[in-house]
């Protein structure tokens, strides 16, 4: 059995944002599954997706505060500019996070740990909506 | 066909460590898989997975040496330090490697290539015995 | 339906390289999955994938500017030195980007967004071809 929807995230803030409610509930079919793999796929290379911690808000806050200095807006060495001093580190912390998650369903459910919750990094300061492909198969 | 099993990893020191044999003899049910892919998933936030060299205890230390530079402990911008100086580093350090390996099934054996190993990487100092689900499947 | 074959990449320069052509081409039968997902399965430790901006060389370049500061070719406080002063940073690299991508596939086709491309990410001056295995399974 194949489940194959569309997401689209509403825009956010430049920052980690927790997402797990939207997409579980944008694939309700996931229900229906007693064990299975479900993939969340962003179609973007400045935003992308990581499993954290769910629970802090300070915990992405964080994430947001390492990300900027690691790789900072404007850096003497990109010459990739035109789009903008966040477009350039967007893509290189794109490739440092996930644009797929895969993830176990078990019993209906994704099988994530306790306190583990889906990110949105949002890493343009105007990034718009995001569009997302869940693709989950298993048995019923 | 679908193989879905919890396997308990024992504590370990914080770093890199190989633990490639603990999976697959964790799934035995692997070897009846002609083709199929296999999805090794950890179900915390302050410990992760990573594929990479598996045979000189070097290239594992050289990793700690690296991301303990990359994301140090206590650095004054992180917030979230209330669990201690290696938290909020362990979360980020998460987040740049593996939560979830996918590694391709043939003929009953993971495809790894002749030097690739699965790592634990374990970013607390008191880690604890770490939880992975492994869910396999694919045609006999 | 399972789909898998083995793909060889031409040895290519240190760098960032997109590559998408080369891997459609080289598993045609994608064509005849309506729905499905893809796994592309990189088997090496000191080269990598990942799915980036697919316009601009300038991109590719950046992302070698970045890469290469934050991991130093050389750096003091690496000790497995003994392939060259490229090799362990080719391997934190690799940690730090793909060893698999997992692509969702709808019509016969892989469904990247508009500006998505597969990048062969290759952090040695001399890698040499590289072994991908791409494993796909869906409904016709």
């Amino acid at each position: 059995m194949w489940i194959q929807s569309q997401i689209t995230l509403r825009p956010r803030a430049r920052g980690f944002h927790l997402v797990t409610d939207e997409i579980v509930e944008g694939v309700p079919e996931l229900g229906s599954l007693s064990v299975g793999i479900a993939l969340v796929f962003m179609q973007h290379t400045s935003a992308s997706l990581t499993l954290n911690e769910n629970a802090s808000p300070d915990v992405r806050r964080d994430f947001a505060a390492w990300f900027d200095r690691a790789v900072p807006d404007g850096a003497g060495y990109f010459t990739h500019t035109l789009e903008g001093d966040d477009d350039m580190p967007a893509h290189i912390k794109a490739a440092l996070t996930d644009t797929s998650l895969v993830i176990p369903v078990r019993d209906g459910r994704l099988a994530l740990g306790t306190w583990q919750g889906i990110y949105l990094c949002e890493h343009r300061d105007n990034g718009g909506a995001r569009r997302l492909i869940v693709t989950a198969f298993g048995d019923e």
